[in-house]
């Protein structure tokens, strides 16, 4: 395994990994385009503000020079927030190999185009190989050396097998998964549902109210994935309910401590204002009430978060109208049956 | 709706059961073994012990004459522990009618036969007609009336649809489904992961170790319950993962408190001593792990679970004996791939 890796975006998760893999004696290269978090890494060698505590081993090396760090590289890590994806590609585009396999780490839909981040990293990187990686994995327990587990998913098994050899360790257990659609619906979709977990909690629901949300969430979202083509399976393992529990039960979750401020009362604006900070799910909402108007699939749950952050709608009124809709057996067809 | 309806056992679900059914205007008529226990029940019209803060309405009415509460009873909740259902059904056997439709709510397999709840009944109950109730219900939250969602279960239909129909409200929607077994085993079997989620949680390890166990934890439940005739779609919602998600965050859970003194070093036995009441998942775990080795099905979680209640093993040493097995795909067939 003498590859050489850079990761592209320093946040915490970037962070977390580039300690993980160098662990493992494994040498990266971090890439930031901040020269203050640059200079702040390599006198520290320490992430201060986003993963406090964890001390970042000597081979890993830092640099705000994308041509130097993607230029080599025979995998490139993507750790950057989902808007901002396209730009990195595109700018990634000019000094990448041929290759070079890329690691997709953001979750989200693209604003605008609702595109699944595998589709705007094709678009701008022509032949991009791409993996990616996803699953429930705080950052800062994978900094601490936490047991966790994630999904290495790509069409081309052997690429995926690739990068499970890469990062899998005592404490970080790797599965592969061809279903790409699946992986990458599952951690964009969960957002929406993190919302309304965080809207149930904020109206002072209890954990009966958010399991449901939860199973019936995830329920939805798999609709959703087998019109477009996922396996429902996958959405019934690690990315998909698996990364929902962790963003539904923990704070360190943007989109639900937004939900639980509307449900306290506040409108979805005053809400994303307080958080101080992009909440995905917000975006998420509209591609995938969209998606759902698309494909003619039911959401019922995204169809209340919608009304709810977008039309005004108050949230208990919500929650009674998704418990009192027509009875219902649990296990629908999840073919063509309602199209 | 005027069935007669009789609820057999006066614990924390029998009087939320009760309190929702009489808050409908159904008349309900509660039986318990202990007279001390109707007596309380008569006076206060709380469960002081069991369900305190919840007023019982007046349109609920108190026995401890079997005879009475099952004789002319068209509907009767079984709400007993698992391991006396056996005894239970015998003695209601002498007083039921022919027509009447047993709601079966205790979750556990048999000590000793393995067996589910319905069928323990259908032993001792000739030509019973029972509906399975199950899901992620926290008594104290329904009694609160807090949104709750649950599934009635029966191969027969127009049965679960009846008590759809007659547990149906606002605050409690009910699902049906005609997957008797999975329903039956996923209610038994999520005490198992409830008990290693709290070894967890007593070992220090964090949320994404949780949402690992409880994500793997689901799919090698999925999988013996395919192995035995069930959908696997039923182990992804309510009574699987949604009945899970409660039990493995909740405090309310013996199983996971039992666990977690297990995780911070106590053996099983001075767990349970310490615990002081029925731990259900012990039990389970030596019938799950029978069942395993009968069926010829890998369940990696039960087997180390069995290694740390029964063979003294180190609980920290089976987590990572978990995390570094053989390198997997996520998505296995559910079928007989690996019998």
């Amino acid at each position: 395994m003498d590859k050489k890796i850079s990761i592209i975006g320093a946040g915490s998760w970037g962070t977390a990994l580039a300690v993980l893999l160098a662990n493992k004696g494994i040498s990266v290269n971090m890439w930031s385009v901040f020269e203050d978090e640059i200079k702040m890494l390599n006198e520290k060698r320490e992430h201060v503000h986003k993963l406090p505590g964890t001390i970042i081993p000597e081979n890993v090396t830092f640099t705000s020079d994308l041509e130097k760090a993607v230029g080599d590289a025979e995998v490139l890590v993507m750790v950057v927030p989902a808007q901002t994806v396209r730009q990195t590609s595109k700018d990634i585009s000019k000094y990448i190999r041929n290759d070079t396999i890329i690691v997709s780490c953001s979750k989200g839909l693209e604003e605008g185009t609702g595109l699944r981040m595998s589709e705007v990293i094709g678009q701008e990187i022509k032949n991009a190989k791409t993996v990616i990686l996803s699953g429930p994995s705080h950052a800062e327990e994978v900094g601490k050396g936490i047991p966790t587990t994630v999904v290495a998913a790509s069409e081309d098994i052997e690429a995926a097998e690739l990068i499970q050899d890469i990062f899998m360790a005592p404490e970080f257990r790797v599965y592969t998964n061809t279903d790409v659609v699946g992986v990458e619906l599952g951690g964009a979709l969960k957002n929406v549902i993190a919302l309304c977990a965080g809207i149930s909690d904020g109206l002072g629901f209890g954990d009966n109210t958010k399991a449901a949300l939860m199973t019936r969430g995830i329920t939805e979202i798999s609709r959703i994935g087998v019109s477009l083509g996922a396996n429902p399976q996958t959405f019934a393992g690690l990315t998909g309910i698996g990364d929902l529990i962790v963003t539904c039960t923990s704070m360190h979750s943007r989109n639900r401590r937004a939900g639980i401020l509307i449900g306290q009362g506040k409108t979805a604006k005053e809400a994303m204002e307080e958080v101080k900070m992009v909440v995905e799910g917000v975006t998420t909402t509209k591609a995938a009430y969209d998606l759902a108007q698309k494909q003619k699939v039911p959401m019922p749950i995204t169809v209340e978060a919608y009304e709810v952050l977008f039309n005004g709608k108050d949230p208990r009124q919500a929650v009674y109208d998704l418990m009192m809709r027509n009875k219902k057996n649990e296990v629908e067809e999840l073919d063509a049956k309602w199209l």
